[in-house]
């Protein structure tokens, strides 16, 4: 097993340190890193996708709350409290769907709220590094506990498909789709991954597959509109498929495109599989019609490059996400086991002490 | 209505004359034209997709085996015989789908057997060309044949999806899936065309979305893996995709992505209309199993305009079709009328006397 040429983020340095972030919108092309020492940058590789996955960028969007601290060091507690919900709130506003990122920066403002106003700031921000050490500690140890819980659904032989990155590169490390796959290879099963491209950004073409070809697990790159010829041809015995934000009763947003497969996994007899850890789960809301969709701009889809591939001026949908209904859901692969059927009560169950 | 900036294909001059053919693989941001002097240049631009679209590579064809006859024209009978023989041989290779290929050199074939040989080459040549110019004269008849049927189905205020290109640039003029929409427009129905970008070589964006624009027709360019979502949005009222070949019971050979569609217009609920005219049947075959589907080169899915979007080397599944099963047809729309429900039976009853 090769190991990914470097993380796809890490904080360098102490508390007046900076967040170095792999830049995906160069993959597979180039591997560069951005190194991100102002709120802004952060916020910044958010919305251009430099840094995406909903795990990610919530474990970025903590770090980048630490950078925003950085200016409050040598100042007072109120200052420290007041550059922290600046930066939390410019955060926030990055990306609408991914709830991870609402979590992780409702985390760090609840450590704030626990904190001490008669320690030094420097030791108080030290405090609130460790708190986003511990989230991205946390998501590590979540992707593997993910791939744990769903390579036992995988048998050796059988075909998968996935759909955009929910790998290594959305994650901490080690992914949740993807690290289903990753593990079940650990594991000596022999399985084929088909890897839908993903328009219109090709995160599966460019991320997926360079993070399969990596570990050395057999790849076959298919454009999204060839996932139901595949599926017809009996190559694929299951679906897996990451999230940005699950409701309680289980409807899961995730790249457009996933809604889509989850129809056709069904008219074809194949389960179909929603793997994220607690942090993507958003019980406040009931279902999935509270789950914002972000709608991006419509040169995604004209060009490609600077290049335009579409009459100028004409009319574009380009919603970056779709709601998956629950019934459409064979099971849902956590961090706490699987979640069969996706039910309200059943998701309560598991999701109860978190 | 605004008229097409150029033709998809047409003839130029006499026997000595030269097919001249809208260079699609420039469109939308170029309109250029290649003349072809020599079947080798037909055959090139069959083969790249200069010229697509089963119909319009019927009419190429045709005029392409005319072209081949040029060295003959001074010749004598046998060998006006021989260099049809050899430049038919040479365009059927070309691509292996599109039935109307076949179907057209086998009729330039037929008048090749009905030739007096004691006329003059020159004039027999001449009786080609008009056999040439019949075939597009009656393709451009059947798509004004098959708007006029299809636009029975549309109502004011519907929204209609549609995949790849089966417009005038897929056939001589007009179209076929398109035509619908034309003629609906053109009767005063105020509808709106979800055109599917069509990976890898986006047909749709490039071809589609340009022709519906110059006729005014509003269009909204999305990528294939949003058409879920939009049909789950309840915008559209009707799917009418072209086809490529069309077996005695009606599984339909159309651009990859066709099948998907299907199965999600089922599921949604919506109705699934493929339009083609006669030339696209091939009664021959029992059903889709028969049907060759030609596979593309994966650098159409991994490069785009020369740069490359995957990783170098990653395997790639590349089918430039698939078949839609009859069953999931609601009704085919052809230049004789309306076949519904698809059956072995309502098909030969149509197409009997072709």
């Amino acid at each position: 097993m090769t190991a990914p040429l470097t993380a796809t983020l890490r904080w360098i340095g102490d508390v007046d340190g900076y967040l170095e972030l792999l830049d995906q919108t160069r993959l597979p092309g180039e591997v560069t890193t951005i190194a991100c020492r102002s709120v802004e940058t952060v916020e910044t590789a958010i919305k251009t996708l430099q840094v995406r996955g909903a795990p990610a960028i919530g474990v970025a969007a903590a770090y980048g709350v630490c950078i925003g601290l950085q200016s409050a060091l040598d100042a007072d507690f109120p200052t420290l409290l007041a550059r922290l919900d600046a930066a939390a709130t410019l955060l926030a506003a990055s990306r609408p769907t991914a709830v991870n990122l609402f979590a992780a920066l409702n985390r760090m403002r609840a450590k704030s709220r626990s904190l001490d106003e008669r320690t030094p700031v420097r030791e108080l921000a030290r405090v609130l590094l460790d708190e986003a050490r511990a989230i991205e500690r946390e998501d590590r140890a979540m992707c593997r506990a993910i791939g744990a819980c769903g390579a036992e659904l995988l048998r050796d032989g059988q075909g998968v498909l996935t759909h955009c990155n929910a790998g290594g590169l959305a994650t901490s490390d080690y992914g949740t789709a993807l690290a289903v796959f990753f593990t079940a290879h650990e594991q000596g099963k022999a399985i084929r991954v088909f890897a839908d491209e993903t328009r219109p950004l090709l995160q599966g073409a460019r991320l997926t597959a360079w993070e399969l070809t990596q570990r050395g697990i057999p790849v076959t790159l298919i454009c999204d509109s060839m996932a139901a010829q595949v599926m017809r041809e009996g190559r694929v015995h299951a679906v897996v498929v990451g999230a940005d934000r699950i409701a309680a009763n289980g409807d899961a947003a995730n790249k457009i495109g996933t809604y889509g497969l989850a129809v056709l996994a069904r008219a074809h007899r194949i389960p179909f599989y929603v793997a994220a850890p607690v942090t993507t789960f958003d019980l406040e809301i009931r279902d999935g019609r509270e789950i914002p969709i972000e709608q991006r701009h419509p040169s995604e889809v004209t060009h490609f490059a600077g290049r335009p591939t579409a009459p100028s001026g004409v009319d574009v949908y380009n919603p970056a996400f779709d709601v998956t209904p629950a019934e459409l859901i064979t099971a849902l692969i956590t961090d706490r086991g699987l979640i069969q059927p996706v039910t309200t009560e059943g998701i309560a169950r598991v999701l109860r002490d978190v």
